[in-house]
């Protein structure tokens, strides 16, 4: 046995979360692409199944009220807040992330105000949040500028409406200083919002306690909720009274049942829902989540950077000189649950590598992209997929 | 037996669709609240119980192209396409009801250009509608006026951008004249969106035939997709170039997977498409509309055409006079698939009819509402549910 699978089986020994792996459905894969789509937690079919036959065969339209069907979006989003960091009665689920980027942003500006006439935007943000943060600033008569995160404090001012920053940057897994940029934003008179899709359920992230004024993400990736499963989107108390939505649907009403022919939104966090809510993937994602129950994000957060760690000592080790370089920051303060390698023949290395079982992805140009989630990936898979990548590489 | 029951017979005997009731899952209870929540077709829980296991479980990521994730937005377009006389290519399915009613009124507004300043909107509409219609007004920059239906030919101007219209009324039942009006928008050099939350699945809609520019509906009604199940928007071939999206999601990108900083729309319905489809509810609506296979939407409009006269035969002849009035049109070509009946003590009446197995809904102020879905309700349903009602209210 080398020296890295000696230590990979005491790591594993050692890792008091290991014994989560058994609440995912999992094979011989080494899963690494959790950071797109998280596994199967082993309960949820027989809740789906429930959901099908009986909440909606058996109870049909009852289940509304009977089967919690009609405040789920809140229920659910409190389950999240556990997650993010967030008290009770500021997330609501539903709809996607690029729609939730939408209210947030046009809700966002409204709040800053007519005379601050600038949107700044990640550069280095998920395509999507762009498409959406120039569709708003279209809509509200507003200038975009795309900035790198670490250049935000230096460009804030007066005319700043809002900031949309991704928490970590989907390609090279990079960690940005939230309770920093989310400081300079407010010092600015800006309205911060916080893309959490690649932190969520990776790391402590802390809404509350760093002042985020909104925040969205996806739940299909460290969240598990199951292919394209609802969205989320926070607001924080003291500015849900000012959240102006964009999309103010019926669910959003104060009296949805009331058919009133005017508006008048529902209060609190409530009022960021919009249509009906689609109850097969929201209660797939509500069983999903209690795989966290008892979980300390304080733990996976130390797991997940032991495994980045170990994974990039074993590719350092494995992998023939010059073939990779990592993307990802050396410094824990900086660094996401994933590692990104570049490597000029990445788009004919992951193929292979999914071949022996070693499954990550590739992102366009020349990224080999591998999510660690902490709750189903040990130390062996790990050391397994750098050798993997090696003998590939090699 | 009763004239009534052994009349409900001999219809019964003679309906071509009765066998279709085998597809769904039902029991004693004569469910007039399909309008509301189609019940569930007999295949689905199986097919959800794969999509959930295998396709998420088993093959996770892969599933996106192996399982046919990616394509299912337009795939089950087409289907519906097929459902309200649509050729393929115009449809996507994807988002809420409500979220596509902003779609298309922004776009709309757009195609109209810069002159057009007004926006009408169905007096009548589902208040959704006209909360969504609001928020696009107000992000346009036009004005928004509600219009009676039937006034909205002498209302039309060189103004009008954009007429949103429902095709059968909530509320009453009334079926909207979708090729006149239609035509009417058209004349007048305006775009027309129908929402056919209430018609698709009960009747022949023909969007090519009649010239619709934009539509919208959704699919747990009449179309039997299950709670919250994803709607539908479609754009007419001619018009696809100048779909200008408020939500331009990575997933309406030419190039979704080429994470390209700058905007590009996919062509045709493609465009519009926004963030990541709901895979769970997607598939279980796709399953459900197997139901259809070989169904003619002529034979449904018939039947549903002879349940909803039967029904108001049975009421009269059932309820003791003065205490309902039906809000339902008389004629044929002005009526939905559903009756309304106003009493002044609905609010106590429907939850005694749904102990006593009669499910329809009560409707804020004084309304009781039965929807006919010829798929699934019979003629021995229908007098049985007249009955039930003239017992409540002796």
């Amino acid at each position: 046995m080398s020296e890295h699978a000696l230590r990979a089986e005491k790591l594993d020994a050692g890792d008091e979360l290991a014994a989560l792996r058994d609440r995912f459905v999992l094979d011989d894969v080494v899963y690494l692409d959790g950071n797109s789509l998280g596994a199967l937690p082993v309960h949820v079919p027989a809740l789906v199944d429930d959901v099908v036959r009986r909440q909606w065969g058996e109870l049909r339209i009852r289940s509304w009220q009977e089967s919690g069907w009609w405040t789920a979006p809140e229920r659910i989003g409190d389950r999240i807040a556990t997650l993010v960091g967030a008290a009770p009665g500021q997330i609501v689920v539903g709809d996607s992330t690029s729609v939730n980027v939408f209210k947030a942003l046009v809700a966002a500006v409204r709040m800053a105000g007519e005379d601050r006439d600038e949107i700044l935007v990640d550069a280095t943000a998920f395509p999507s949040d762009t498409y959406i943060a120039e569709s708003a600033a279209r809509l509200t008569g507003r200038a975009l500028r795309p900035v790198i995160p670490s250049d935000v404090p230096g460009v804030l001012s007066g005319r700043t409406a809002a900031v949309l920053l991704n928490h970590v940057d989907y390609r090279t897994g990079r960690l940005h200083d939230l309770p920093a940029l989310t400081a300079a934003v407010r010092a600015a008179g800006a309205v911060s919002v916080w893309d959490l899709c690649h932190s969520a359920g990776a790391l402590p992230v802390g809404l509350d306690e760093h002042g985020v004024d909104l925040a969205i993400g996806c739940t299909y990736k460290y969240l598990n909720g199951g292919p394209g499963s609802p969205a989320y989107l926070y607001v924080r108390t003291g500015l849900q009274d000012r959240f102006d939505s964009p999309l103010p649907g019926w669910n959003s009403h104060a009296e949805p049942f009331g058919m009133r022919p005017a508006y008048a939104p529902a209060p609190g966090a409530l009022h960021g829902r919009v249509g009906t809510p689609d109850i097969l993937s929201m209660l797939a994602l509500e069983a999903a989540l209690e795989v966290w129950d008892g979980v300390s994000m304080d733990a996976v957060r130390a797991k997940s950077l032991a495994l980045t760690d170990f994974f990039l000592e074993c590719v350092t080790a494995y992998a023939p000189p010059g073939t990779v370089e990592s993307l990802t920051p050396e410094a824990h303060a900086e660094r996401g649950s994933q590692v990104a390698l570049r490597c000029p023949t990445a788009v004919d290395v992951m193929p292979r590598l999914i071949e022996r079982g070693v499954v990550g992805d590739f992102r366009h140009p020349d990224l080999l992209r591998f999510g660690f989630t902490p709750l189903y990936v040990g130390f062996a898979d790990t050391e397994r997929a750098a050798r993997v990548l090696g003998e590939v590489l090699g």
